[in-house]
């Protein structure tokens, strides 16, 4: 992949085709300004996969030439991935918004490695110098406070990134409304290529206020008679906020629970955003002494995450909140598709503990934070892009988002539609596909340490689905004898002790195997017995099972 | 549990507490009514679990005392498990509309229990007389031809089962209206108890007509130029018709892939309800060969099923049909919760490969075959049942539909929420909860002959999210001394190849314990030492890898 002197290249290394996992780059010359660097959560969580980053391995070949990360908002999908990143490429200074970098700290923290990371605040009035290239910010809404866009200024005109956004014109909690005027003046200048959130390119409507749901949540919550417990995301402040104001005005004390509830309250407070008076925030065992109705629960959980307080209440397994037949919950969330499941379960369990769910949209306690088609059409509108690349959504929005995005004037062939590490490369002559970065999903399970090889994985794929057979044998090559064994043992494949019969007549064919396999040569080779095994025995238990569980054949041989 | 002799029995054995496997019983005295017999899907394929069906236990204990299986309809989850409760208790009589008739048979010869097998027509002039039980039906509207709710007359009054429905007033393809009379007569002569299909008693609508759809879908395909790929689920014989309605008008030839919908069609013409001309259907070479405008595909994998037709067509991995960029793929049903992530995946790479995808309510090409709210409270004001029992839906379904049932005027206290197994006992004293018969989960995998068992899938589920590590030795306890190995192997924990030093420690480590263990007594006890070696090496890699597999120790005693 080859990058011409007078191309400004354009790719993601993740972020396309996929929600979640955000990570764009701008390079011109030997300048490259990374955007927003995130993780993704695996849709099955089954194979102890707990998060996947993306291939960071262009930017560690070419670690010279990165500028700057900066971030658009303190999301999960937008910054998880920098404590990884920086794991790598320890000098790359971090650029965030106050309450994103509260979040970034923190991870940092966990990860050692704060004190050899360069971060610096970012807001609406930093401007970036670098020899080639500018970086200037401006002012959005989202569902966390403090989101900007980002405008990467290169001479062929600038290089937006939405980050993700709507258009809220009332938003709460003293935030400002998107600025209109910065995004006009970056369109009169001239934007060389626009990257647009198209989380929500599919709904055909501008996306409700912030505010309407908080009038809504105040009106339930004021009707409400025994206990409350409420349950959003912990980085929502606004409904955070919006809960908190209702619990003042219904003379009820809060009690937080979740480790991100408290850290995301915590950086409210002291960011200045939310405005908590002393005593209204009491410990579990103090809210345990209130009756019902002086007592509202702030927890996390309401994805239907198995280990968040909302799932252990539901369980039962909390160790300071019981689950009271006269409680209300109230999820100020949606379900993304893949917690479908998660969230049905957790509310069936919640109402069989004999609670009140207030959940969906139609109760009007959750808004999208994601701008709906007319929100992007107006961004284009605004913006004048020359080129289009639709990003932050699955294949299908983004051809959606393309195709609004005509509609509102960028020409067809000026559209993009790309991968994670499609290069897309401007000059003054046009734009041309340049390349491809082939970059990998890299996977990290519990210990957050390594990553889990592909290889692993699909091991535990096949280990799921039909389970395993271990045959050993202790082997005398020399002398062709079977020492010891062959003894078989199974997991996820049959029920042993049900199935003695099966046991015995494999353990039959695999002496077989190994008596001709060793016959065979003069000197016995031991990968080839183990294929011999291998494919024999998968055969023979196929034929008497219709399974084919993963073989592992041990052979000790005797020295 | 015991049941007097003055007493209705209604239990379910599947369909409460979860959407699937439906199957409900009333007993009286020595007579026992079974309705339904369905099969569940599990939200988790990656356990290599196919279904899931219900525990036959109870009715094996009792089969003596079963007077018939009654059929409300055709669908999977109503009829999929009859093959394997036959198998068990060959001697039930059958009883089942025609469409599902069909249906059954081919299970039934498929497992090979077919001249075994008692099967009658069921309609709704049939009367089914016992000693001290009768039968009889009436006729309801759902997505698939020939459906049928039941009531099973007893002493105290009868005991209703609506089977899946809606209250569609202008049904398609000939089918009758509900017949709202005999159920306003089984309301007038005295309902004991009306057993009501919960799947949507959060949806505040009365549910769409398949007039509607058939209209919609009509126009939709008449403005379609280039090839239309149609999927549906085989069993939604409307859906079809109007398809194949349309295919003629617009003089399209079809051509049908999947074995389902092939199955699905045939049967529908046989009994009548199809009505194809000769030479519309069309094999794939003769598709194959027509141009664009005249081309028809109707397929299965409408719910992104992975080896169904339309999947296959997606990835290009089917034998005779690829994709072009101009086809449209027309889904006409709505993915059901847990599939949501496999139709997106599906939708994208249909769009990826260039195709049009028309799919989702916002186009009208679907409507439930389930009825809202208003349906329901009207099935109670027609049956005027004394007791409600909400079945067919998770737990937060049966809560609402007791709730619309009190509201249409059935006394809270005489409203039941119950979850599979449990036993209600109606006497005319009163109602009483008699018991809980247990059932448990029977899981089926792909061979559809052996029941997986439940350590089995535990097994699955460990070795998915951890992996496993295999040590295995060979040891002479006598002289206590380790003759070969230990060797270390590992699936689906860490890569083995690079991870060389730990594999090394851990036979170490092994090595140790196995010296230690041998050590400690006069005759060293075998299941001491797996013991000991499964701690100590889980400890020792959960210290270096934060991860926990399966260990399996394996040794080979040489005698």
């Amino acid at each position: 992949m080859k990058i011409k002197k007078n191309e400004v290249a354009v790719f993601a290394i993740g972020g396309l085709h996929e929600i979640g996992r955000n990570m764009y780059c701008v390079q011109y010359q030997d300048e490259i300004i990374i955007m927003d660097c995130g993780i993704k959560f695996p849709e099955d969580e089954l194979l102890g996969i707990n998060y996947v980053i993306s291939d960071y391995s262009y930017l560690v070949k070419n670690r010279e030439k990165i500028k700057a990360l900066v971030v658009s908002h303190g999301h999960e999908d937008h910054i998880g991935g920098i404590p990884f990143l920086l794991e790598k490429i320890p000098e790359i200074p971090v650029y965030a918004t106050p309450f994103a970098l509260a979040l970034i700290k923190s991870k940092c923290e966990e990860h050692g490695i704060l004190d050899k990371t360069e971060l610096h605040v970012e807001s609406e009035d930093l401007v970036l110098q670098f020899d080639k290239l500018s970086v200037s910010f401006f002012r959005t809404t989202h569902s966390i406070p403090d989101t900007l866009g980002i405008a990467v200024h290169t001479p062929l005109g600038a290089v937006v990134f939405t980050g993700d956004f709507k258009f809220d014109l009332t938003p709460v909690m003293n935030q400002p409304a998107p600025n209109f005027q910065r995004m006009a003046q970056l369109g009169e200048e001239g934007v060389l290529a626009l990257l647009s959130d198209s989380t929500n390119a599919e709904v055909p409507q501008f996306t409700k206020s912030e505010r309407f749901v908080a009038g809504s949540l105040h009106n339930i919550i004021t009707g409400i008679k025994g206990r409350i417990i409420f349950a959003t995301f912990a980085s929502n402040l606004y409904r955070v906020s919006t809960a908190i104001k209702a619990a003042i005005d219904t003379g009820r004390k809060v009690a937080v629970f979740g480790r991100s509830m408290e850290n995301g309250i915590q950086n409210g407070i002291e960011l200045g955003y939310l405005n908590v008076p002393d005593n209204l925030i009491v410990d579990a065992e103090t809210i345990n002494s209130l009756p019902p109705e002086k007592v509202m629960i702030l927890c996390t959980g309401s994805q239907g995450e198995p280990l968040a307080a909302l799932s252990r209440i539901a369980n039962g397994t909390h160790r300071q909140i019981k689950l009271h037949p006269d409680d209300t919950v109230i999820f100020s969330s949606n379900p993304i598709p893949g917690n479908t499941l998660s969230v049905n379960h957790l509310i069936n369990k919640l109402m069989e503990g004999g609670a009140h769910v207030v959940h969906g949209r139609v109760n009007n306690v959750h808004t999208s934070g994601h701008g709906g088609q007319e929100e992007l059409k107006l961004m284009v509108e605004l913006s004048k892009p020359k080129y289009m690349i639709p990003v932050h959504g699955e294949y299908r929005m983004q051809v959606v988002h393309a195709h609004l995005a005509q509609q509102a004037g960028v020409p067809a062939e000026n559209t993009f539609v790309l991968k994670n590490g499609e290069v897309v490369c401007f000059s003054p002559e046009g734009a041309r596909i340049a390349g491809d970065l082939h970059v990998k999903d890299v996977f990290v399970d519990t210990s957050g340490a390594a990553d889990v090889g592909n290889v692993v994985v699909r091991d535990r794929q096949i280990l799921s689905e039909e389970g395993l057979v271990v045959a050993v044998a202790t082997v005398d090559y020399k002398h062709k004898r079977v020492l010891a064994g062959p003894d078989i043992l199974s997991r996820g494949f049959v029920y042993m002790r049900e199935s003695q019969d099966l046991i015995n007549a494999a353990q039959k064919h695999v002496y077989h195997i190994l008596k001709t396999e060793m016959a065979k040569d003069e000197k016995p080779k031991d990968s080839e017995i183990r294929k011999a095994i291998i494919e024999n025995l998968q055969d023979f238990l196929y034929s008497r099972t219709e399974r084919r569980p993963m073989i592992l054949p041990m052979l000790i041989e005797k020295k």
